[in-house]
């Protein structure tokens, strides 16, 4: 480690929640070599936290990716000076397995999305954006017998082990998903790990 | 699969792309449920793609990140508005629980790092930027007897299976990254899954 300066970069909850994901996988996270969770689990209406996360397959990044209109002031100048946030998609790996085989997603897949502030300016970079600090942790879950509709969709907050959190209301995300999403309720048409394999699965593509 | 128009983000070396990765799996790659190779390949003084780079842990993702200053025109309008491109740096997994057990990276450190051009405006999203056709694969590996400052930097370019490159200069990457990376020639500081991991084994740092 050199004497850049870091510490601007990470700050607070920022902290707390990087160390959150470091202390995961010394207490009750999976052995190293392993990626932790591959089914949901829960405590009553609950889904507790999965651990592994952020060893999950990517299934792609965005940048201030948004469904709503930008007001014309956003348009302008807003967000595309400052970026928005970062998101980034991670599926389960042995539910990326199943969709790489079988095109599908099969019942009990986990997906989890990581949200960061937009980094920018801190040496070497003069131009763009990287993954500042984090901020939260949402999880979705195709579980056929206990969502209606298959899916769910949970706000983790900062991701604390163990941490966790009720379903959504279905008319928010999941209506969303529901309608808008390329396959199964997941936007794979914004996820190239996910695009190319739905593509090829997609009998009405060349 | 719904009938949304996915083909006019999925055209032409994009598609190749990510159908090499989906027969990488099928051909020579590893077994579901491994990650590849774990340390670099060669032949004579090329590095071979190595397999299941996109299972590995992702370090960050990052916009339009560049070393040199912008022009006047690209920090009024351009290179916001546009988005730059995205870059996916991921490091291989068995690499990764030994810098989180140790805060080093280990000789025989494998990294990628995928390109993808910004994507927008697909239906849902009315703003922001995801990532669209594939571009380029570029890989960094640290073999100490190797090469001389121990860090080599190849540009795989489309990553097919199989595919080889000789190292880049080293007045290029690696003078660079010796110069300005936070870390080890990682640039930590940009990657927030590595930079938590950092930080902890960081004394300098409260």
């Amino acid at each position: 480690m050199t004497g850049l300066k870091l510490a601007s970069l990470i700050t607070g909850a920022g902290v707390a929640a990087g160390l959150a994901i470091v202390a995961s996988r010394r207490g009750a996270a999976p052995a190293a070599g392993t990626t932790g969770d591959t089914v949901p689990r829960y405590a009553g209406d609950s889904l507790i936290r999965p651990n592994g996360v952020e060893r999950w397959v990517l299934a792609g990044a965005s940048m201030g990716l948004g469904y709503s209109q930008p007001s014309g002031a956003d348009a302008a100048a807003g967000a595309a000076a400052t970026g928005g946030m970062f998101h980034n998609v991670y599926i389960e790996p042995t539910a990326y397995e199943h969709y790489v085989r079988t095109g599908k997603f099969r019942d009990k897949t986990m997906m989890a999305m990581t949200l960061y502030e937009p980094g920018q300016k801190v040496h070497p970079s003069k131009q763009g954006f990287f993954e500042g600090d984090f901020i939260a942790l949402e999880v979705s879950v195709k579980d056929t017998k206990r969502f209606p509709g298959s899916w769910a969709y949970f706000n983790l907050g900062k991701g604390a082990p163990g941490s966790k959190a009720v379903a959504n209301p279905r008319q928010g995300c999941q209506a969303c998903h529901a309608q808008n999403a390329a396959d199964d309720n997941v936007f794979v048409q914004f996820y190239p790990t996910l695009r190319a394999v739905s593509y090829k699965f997609d009998r009405r593509r060349p």
